[in-house]
């Protein structure tokens, strides 16, 4: 078959907002890199993700030129609200640890990222196909591709980064007796809808109820995001607007909260999953973002961590490209890991403190009340839960 | 049947801890109680159980003129070691919120009591049998028992409490249909020992391992309690010293530390489970301590609850007895109940975060790490434990 033949210095696979933000970084750092994605630009700005960004993760945006649109668009929230025992309890963040979120999705992250590539005229390329990875023990691995235009590529470079998300090609390529893998299910999973209703709360409502967790985000304001705990068998044709709706009323109702009802233009279930791949890095070969671990979406960490993630690679592959420094991707690992692991801890804290386990008895369900109660009566809990929320600052 | 009918204002049953300090409050408030009591006092002084006094439980004993033991003989400790991830992390009580806890143990505090009681010429009365509550609906319920002579009694009262322990009599008078029960199984024990040894540390070590927790505390300066987590079907005629010796270095090695061996002079497998009984009233009934309630050991929540229980009960008995208000026993169980939530969610935690699960994978052993290294990493989350570690204010 016959290749195109390129090279670069470091070759990223996966454009979405790990990949291009990483390539971005790169880029200002004076680093040469090309993005390969199989997904085309408007497949990926139509998948809903999440929608709450840590205060570092819009410092991140804003310092690197990605966006400012993150500020002027985006929705600072400063608290969220824990509903449970029949009322509502506003977290404060802005009060208990000075810091807040942004409420901007994720798809309006990656635009901004993309049309950043396209003002610099850098290479993204998206709706390849055929993508493998070779050579990854090697000095110089590489990156097999079909453009859109159906020729094929042999794209070698001196690092290669797998920021390809949760069914990773990258990931595969690292041998199983160099990495460990550690994975968890959960016995539940979301409902999640978009629906055409004003909002229902100015910050976003997790609600406890005996009969699974609820979650009131927001999107415009006129567009709202709402999730509720179901079976992972969940079918959603199984689920007409009305049997929706009285879920959600019945579940917030239980804290004495009314939501706005609106047409529901999209539904999906999320599974719930945790995952980590240990190390994040194999030879010249470094794994970013849902690549090396997923985490349940209760706490809204995936994406903020794909960014912290590549904030720290950014820097090490800088001291390993310019410096030259053996032990930077090895760093990079060990200080992506420490991250990981205390999302990994705070994802499934929020998801057991707020989730009704499928074999939960009625002591379980008291017992989250109780504990609910313990961490809202506590300034040092809720300040604990505060700095989780608003993300941890990056471990040099 | 010929019965000595008699009659008191408060009549408990149970004489440990709970019992005792409640007919002490009550009598400094001028109310008239009388203890009966199945074990004989040398019983109880033979049964090892905690050894951690909350602040609020030492200032209990100190102010009502119970002991001043507690302050001279007992240890006050600042913190504890939570020992993890290859070393020992100290969480600073003093330090983070201006508390203290103090090792004095169970039976030295029933002592106290007992002395205190005995010293005043109260009625106390151990080592009764067959004992059975009556009327509990009525405005006069009943104790009946026999006494350590074989005399049969009746005593009538005008409120009637049991402080009887998790197998209560009391508990099992009240029906069923005006109470819920909620309970909890955790699927290991605690494997204790007390040994004639130095101390291995200054303070408590909590103790986080692959293998299972283990907790090393103190007794005396020549004597030592530790545990550690085992199946809760062990047969401690399977654990020749050698074996204990080898398993606890094991798990504390693990973590840098190493322990002081000594003769092992009482082995015992202790049950891990949680109940909570609501309301902790019905009629002229009320329920204190473990009658109501029953916490793991973890963070040693027990005694310092049932304290906390009879503080608030003592106030409650005084505001029905004294002021005829109706809803005083109401309030009782409220507020108790409060506190007994938080208390359950505590020792669930402090089990969850440091016990390996029978079926835990390797994710939930990192997922444990991660939560320990961002809680010891963290001031907010330090606090938070200490909190709850050295004792909530007792709510009005």
């Amino acid at each position: 078959m016959d290749r195109t033949i390129t090279s670069t210095s470091v070759a990223i696979v996966g454009g979405g907002p790990a990949g291009l933000m990483l390539s971005h970084l790169l880029a200002l750092a004076g680093i040469e890199s090309v993005v390969v994605e199989i997904r085309t630009r408007q497949q990926i700005e139509e998948t809903h993700r999440a929608g709450i960004l840590e205060q570092d993760s819009v410092r991140l945006l804003v310092e690197s030129g990605v966006s400012d649109r993150v500020l002027r668009d985006g929705d600072e929230h400063e608290g969220i609200e824990l509903a449970f025992g029949g009322g509502l309890h506003r977290v404060d963040f802005r009060a208990l640890v000075g810091a807040s979120c942004q409420l901007y999705p994720q798809t309006e992250v990656f635009t901004d990222l993309a049309d950043a590539h396209a003002r610099e005229g850098r290479e993204v390329r998206f709706g390849v196909s055929d993508v493998t990875v070779h050579d990854v023990g090697t000095d110089r691995p590489a990156v097999f591709f079909t453009d859109a235009d159906g020729t094929h590529h042999e794209l070698r470079c001196d690092y290669l980064v797998g920021a390809d998300g949760s069914r990773s090609t990258c990931r595969g390529a690292v041998p199983e007796a160099s990495r460990a893998q550690y994975f968890r299910e959960y016995p539940f999973a979301w409902f999640g809808i978009l629906c055409e209703a004003p909002a229902s709360a100015p910050e976003l409502i997790y609600n406890h109820s005996e009969r699974g967790f609820a979650l009131i985000s927001q999107r415009t304001p006129a567009l709202q995001r709402m999730y509720f705990q179901c079976d992972p068998a969940t079918d959603v044709a199984d689920w007409p607007d009305d049997r929706i709706w009285e879920e959600l009323q019945t579940r917030l109702q239980a804290n004495g909260h009314t939501l706005h009802e609106g047409a529901i233009t999209s539904t999906s279930v999320l599974p719930f999953r945790s995952f980590v791949q240990e190390p994040m890095r194999h030879g010249r070969l470094v794994l970013a973002g849902d690549a090396a671990h997923t985490v349940p979406p209760t706490g809204a960490k995936g994406l903020n961590l794909a960014l912290a993630d590549v904030r720290v690679l950014a820097e090490e592959l800088e001291r390993a490209i310019v410096r030259k420094d053996p032990s930077a991707l090895d760093d990079y690992s060990v200080r992506a890991l420490r991250r990981v692991w205390k999302a990994q801890h705070f994802s499934y804290w929020m998801t057991t403190m707020l989730h009704t386990l499928p074999e939960a008895s009625p002591f379980d369900v008291r017992r989250q009340v109780g504990e609910l109660t313990t961490l809202v009566g506590s300034t040092a809990g809720s300040s604990y839960l505060a700095e989780g929320y608003t993300g941890w600052p990056t471990a040099r």
